[in-house]
């Protein structure tokens, strides 16, 4: 199946408008947005996947309601600020955001979904949002999407976006996206805000499937730091408006619908690790010949949340040993002797022992921004990817402090 | 029970003797000792505790069949090189170890002890060592202790060694001991070498009892950088020279041994966490109130080993949404509203949203080099404590890269 980028990111599709506005969530007085609206003007389908962090974020709890009762149609969210350990409080914040919103536009309350990203544990600061959340839904635009992709960033140096064209069906639609996401980035579930919108014509039972493979298959497949955010969500909206029988699911539809959503998500995911807080390689890490697909998960997990794995990989260092000593304690099955692990497809250990391949050449390979390990554990047919980064001193120098955070917030 | 400090280290008990000799498996050249021996003149009851990684080293796996066989008398270490993932080759050369120094000493080659640190993949450098295997067992002093605890450092900072005197069924007793790890220092079993000496008289039983209770209570309860290294051991020789019927298990003296035993590990654990690769901090996590042990220690180890919650340990930040946010992701049974979180006392977060206490309180303690954490989950009785560290731009800076020991190696 091939895609075609196009332009205009998650207001690509049709009948989908966006806009954004700064409130001074993030810093008063700072004239970055910080509050972003997604609509779309037809009633939608729509589905969604969350933390399972046990501390949900009150966003978090409110959309996964909203989205028990009713189909989402339109999506508020904003940075600096989590409202996350907000207790009930942040319930009321966060469902007064919807409900403002959805009188703005017309529609129900259970019709908005809600996210938030930022500092834990602090009040939304309500008082300074109210007025957005008013003037928001008037400023909606068809371009509004980079705006909205903006808005969302925290942490972030890089906006994420992607809109493509795919045949589905037959048919020709639109899938738009934009996402955030820089620390706090973990194999287990969703890992960052990601909004979708598509104008497909869509069953609910199509477009939840859909989203479950794309994002166990994208999001869950990355790891930065090995932290699991309290707000993580993914939202898909399908309004339909690409025209057709609606794609239900087990068809033929429906699975070219998953792996175009699955590439759209592929994409932001990888943009995500690739802006990895002060990071500086992009890794992909084949595990192959796993007994079972948990073993060849575990082992992936292991390698790509080991410090020292990090620290090397950071030093252009292709120290196998350190990958070797990750890949025992992954309490996967595995043989010591007959473990293989390449670079680039240069082999640095073979059968649990060093190979032959000149250091240099390792070496070579290591430094380099973006390299692929392959290991391979010779004991079944079981694999699994991992996208991962190394962990520099800046990313530690980076987080060592959200105290500016606090101090803008009025708390000293 | 009290316990008296007395010079000496792993030489202090009656009847060991110790010494190190430098062959430069370190770096050629280099005249810094790199190869340890300690002895006992008597024969001993020993027993000992391994990594629990799939991935062992040769020494690990070589003195683990010795102990089945035979109480160790003697242990034989160097640094430099962990003989780890070298194969059949390196399981004979940990065995020549043994055997050389056996022969020097007139005793059987499974009474000694192997163990080996630094790094893995490298075949150790046995013509080097040839003449240091030899010569080092008529070079064995009552006041080689010293000798032996430098000998075994490889990025340690401080020499980690202690004895002490103890009553125990009354008799006096004296134990010693010393330690290497600085990096790949986790809870799970030994986690790193240390090497312990008993006067003691006691039944091989009670000795094995006591150790993996003082383990259980010392080693696993540290984490520096989560990796779990493929060579840790600890090993326990006790001779009985303090005279005595043995001390035999189920008895009260059992109990007052391993009360001893465990203090001496506990403050060697502790001084291999203040002596972390280049981190600054030393913080005391207690968690309290879970349903179950296995819940608190699930708790303690998942904000011990969190990125984001360290390197804000390193800033100085009292950054309770870190921490609650890895016990959220830590998979023990939690109710956010009721988390309790304390630093030296002073409440950070009560019932899981911000306490009332001043920021600038929170943030007196948190930039101090030691303090305590305290978590309460407020569900039931069970409680772990563990000693951690910060996560600093050192740390990696310094794990950047082992080339410098490949290249000493000659291999490049």
């Amino acid at each position: 199946m091939s895609f075609k980028k196009v332009k205009g990111g998650v207001c690509a599709p049709q009948g989908f408008r966006g806009g954004a506005v700064s409130c001074g969530i993030k810093e008063v007085g700072n004239p970055r947005d910080d509050l972003a609206l997604i609509y779309s003007d037809h009633p939608c389908v729509s589905a969604g996947t969350f933390t399972t962090n046990r501390v949900k974020a009150a966003p978090v709890k409110v959309t996964q309601a909203h989205l028990r009762a009713m189909d989402l149609r339109a999506v508020i969210a904003n940075s600096g600020n989590a409202n996350a350990c907000t207790g009930v409080p942040g319930i009321t914040d966060a469902r007064q955001m919807a409900k403002t919103v959805a009188s703005s536009l017309g529609i129900r309350q259970r019709e908005v979904g809600v996210c938030s990203t930022g500092v834990i544990g602090l009040p939304l600061p309500m008082q300074r949002m109210e007025e957005g959340l008013h003037t928001l839904p008037t400023k909606l635009t068809r371009d509004g999407g980079r705006q909205v992709a903006e808005a969302i960033m925290t942490s972030d140096t890089t906006v994420k976006e992607i809109a493509i064209t795919a045949t589905v069906g037959g048919k020709k639609i639109r899938i738009g996206a934009c996402a955030k996401g820089a620390g706090m980035i973990c194999p287990s579930m969703a890992t960052m805000l990601c909004f979708v919108t598509t104008d497909a014509s869509i069953s609910k039972a199509c477009l939840q499937k859909s989203l479950l493979e794309a994002v166990e298959g994208s999001f869950n497949r990355i790891c930065i730091d090995g932290d699991m955010s309290t707000n993580d969500t993914v939202l898909v909206l399908a309004n339909g408006q690409a025209g057709g029988k609606p794609i239900t699911r087990r068809s033929k539809a429906c699975r070219e619908f998953s792996e175009a959503l699955q590439h759209v998500l592929l994409e932001l995911a990888k943009a995500c690790v690739r802006d990895g807080e002060r990071v500086s390689k992009f890794v992909t890490l084949n595990v192959q010949g796993a007994s079972l697909y948990l073993d060849a998960k575990k082992v992936a997990e292991a390698i790509a949340k080991s410090a020292l794995v990090k620290s090397s990989w950071n030093g252009g260092d292709p120290n196998w040993g350190r990958i070797i000593h990750a890949i025992g304690y992954s309490r996967a099955r595995i043989r010591e002797e007959l473990i293989d692990i390449a670079y680039n497809g240069k082999a640095a250990c073979e059968g649990g022992l060093m190979a032959k391949t000149p250091l240099k050449t390792l070496r070579d390979i290591a430094s380099r921004d973006q390299f692929t390990i392959t290991v391979d554990l010779h004991l079944g047919k079981a694999d699994y990817t991992i996208y991962t980064s190394d962990l520099s001193p800046e990313y530690i120098d980076f987080n060592r402090s959200e105290y500016a955070y606090w101090k803008n917030a009025g708390i000293d």
